[in-house]
């Protein structure tokens, strides 16, 4: 037995406990959040290797800054443990019920997943996070965290486990993998006979990654191509106001947004005041050929790879296009099925949109930068599903379990 | 582009207009099964083709009964898709919606899942049923069969093309590989590109097979490695009469039960009575020494592997626990999780067994045979998950469902 099929062992063991611990698990969870409070200081010195290793090793700024825990950024993860507990429980949920004609009570009612692995990259608070939601719901966890950060996440799981262990859990409640080799991942990604989902969290590269060789079942999370069509009948400042904040305001993330497409009706107006906006934070635009009649040489010509690709940056691609027809085609042939937003003041164009466009989330007439756990009140997320199995959006604790019919019956035999 | 890679395209197209399609969809299904009616003697000439040929394979008289269509078969193969014609239309359902705090109207709808695919063994009449529920759900399905039934099939799903066309529905909704090789399979597993979902239905080589190669998200079904635990408290008269129907009414299918635990203060008494019903159908007991200290030599030893042994036959393992501990560990370490029974009087028992053992379906009193999309009320049934990801137990419609949410702003953005 390899190291990590061990941890796969104690951590279905620990699942069996968790499943029916109850209200024990908020008190590990605020458990937690006082000694991640308590142990400030070993996390500050554990992360300071991870810095400087970082710098070392020649990150970017921005990277380091992702890695980078001080004693506000520990604050904040308690305080999500923590708010993680006032979540309610859904485990014991009754999802549906009723008694059958031959007299049997049938009902389906919510349990754990089981055995959770999370695949992650730099940002250390993820292992805090997906720690707790797991936990709330019932689960063991497994976590492989990057390399980056391996410092930092030895020691809040550490401190975690230690926790969890004093509220009367099991310890292997949650689990880290230490060994942060590209044979640990793939091991865990075959760990079938004992992991029940495995959510990778991270760039497009580390999903597509874990979905091609991954044997256990795997949620596809976070990659976003999101768009926002201007259509005929937009009101134009407000669709230069949702580009503007689905763009600008955290280019990073992945509801923001990548590619505008254009009503040809309304274009000659939009586009300029559109491009009024975006250049208050000097947005480069690639644009179509029509696209580039109306705004002119410095908007540069878009390729089809311009449309297929999630910029992260400053970066917009453009299209008018002659319908919404073409709009939601364009969208079904780019999309990574994440957000996408119509601006319109016609009800037929917004019902048309909505019933059209495949993706997780579809808006009428707001930025696509509320997708979120948070802002849709889910209070906290474990990542945002981009697939249509099981969970497709935001992800909170309710989609970190499973069902099961329970049956009473008094001696019921099938004819 | 490849045949299979061609046929996932016009899936995904097929797909579009069948996500918005409405009552259309109960139209094509009730022309299906006049279709399916006005062409018995096709689909019988069809038929004989296949079984002249397993014939000659020297196929068994049982392989060759599950693969024969006659007359009756294709009449309650078309009342089978009526039916499901008449079971509500999930798409569209709203699943939970609010209003946040900044006036956005946020809902959570269900949708269908897209593209699914099925591969499937010997039986025919899957062809129309899985096809049916596809289409009911709003989702286009590409079918892979066996090559056994490859000639009935083909009549089928032409009949059934030129039906859902009729109505006005895209021809492509529902597709047939015609290619039995194991190629077409393969290919069919790696279709990420346009395949939302593959359902196996099938024996357990062939479940292995898909889960361990597919890309694409897999819904695990149908291997029940099923036990009946004999508590302490017991009727023994309801356990013998349940663990009689469990194992005897259809031994080859899933939710029949392969080993049964009795708890040690009652082995004396309920063993004999419990075997004096198997002994009606000649069932063979492989038990543990204490079971064959109880019941004698005409016993012969259980092995490990008779515990993980999903017989599909009228064997029957058994061994005699210490406590209903030891009957769910017993459980947890050898079941498939699908349907696990405990008969019992005492309340904390049943509810102990209830909520400790993971499967899918957990009876208090009641014969496994039970789980069944039918008998649960589901109308009919795709298939039964055995897998905690997005659907688990027996899946109707609402299992070929995803969801998607859908938010009606005026302008929103984010800060």
């Amino acid at each position: 037995m390899t190291v990590i099929e061990n941890m796969g062992k104690k951590a279905k063991d620990a699942s069996r406990v968790l499943a029916t611990a109850g209200a024990i698990k908020n008190k590990a969870l605020n458990a937690v959040a006082d000694a991640l409070i308590d142990n400030t200081d070993k996390i500050v010195k554990a992360n300071d290797i991870d810095l400087e290793n970082g710098k070392a090793a020649g990150l970017t700024p921005s990277l380091l800054d992702r890695l980078k825990l001080g004693s506000d950024r520990i604050k904040s993860m308690a305080e999500g443990v923590r708010k993680v507990a006032l979540i309610n429980d859904p485990v014991g949920t009754v999802v549906s019920g009723y008694t059958t004609d031959n007299g049997m009570e049938i009902t389906k009612v919510k349990v754990p997943l089981g055995v959770i692995g999370i695949i992650y990259e730099a940002r250390p608070n993820v292992t805090a996070d997906a720690a707790a939601l797991c936990l709330k719901a019932g689960n063991a966890v497994i976590l492989r965290g990057g390399k980056e950060a391996i410092n930092s996440n030895k020691a809040i799981a550490e401190i975690m486990r230690t926790a969890v262990e004093s509220a009367g859990l099991p310890i292997d409640s949650i689990q880290l993998i230490e060994d942060t080799s590209r044979q640990s991942s793939v091991e865990l990604m075959n760990l079938s006979d004992y992991l029940d989902v495995l959510i990778p969290r991270g760039g497009a590269g580390l999903i597509r990654a874990v979905v091609e060789q991954a044997k256990v079942p795997v949620i596809e999370t976070g990659v976003g191509n999101c768009h926002v069509y201007v259509d005929e009948s937009a009101d134009i400042q407000m669709a230069a106001d949702i580009i503007y904040n689905a763009k600008t305001s955290r280019p990073s993330v992945c509801n923001a947004i990548e590619t505008i497409l254009v009503h040809k009706n309304i274009a000659e107006k939009a586009l300029p005041a559109i491009k009024k906006e975006l250049d208050k934070k000097n947005v480069e635009i690639r644009g179509c050929d029509r696209t580039r009649e109306i705004l002119g040489d410095s908007v540069t010509p878009a390729t089809d790879d311009d449309y297929e690709t999630e910029f992260l940056d400053y970066i917009l691609a453009c299209k008018v296009v002659d319908s919404i027809d073409g709009a939601i085609a364009h969208i079904a042939k780019y999309s990574s099925g994440h957000s996408e937003c119509i601006v319109t003041k016609d009800y037929n164009s917004a019902n048309k949109f909505t019933s059209s466009v495949d993706s997780a989330a579809v808006y009428v007439n707001a930025s696509t930068r509320f997708t979120d756990g948070g802002e849709f009140g889910l209070g906290a997320e474990i990542g945002i599903s981009t697939q249509k199995l099981h969970a497709r959006g935001p992800m909170g604790v309710n989609e970190l379990t499973s069902t099961k019919f329970i049956i009473k019956g008094s001696g019921q035999v099938r004819n």
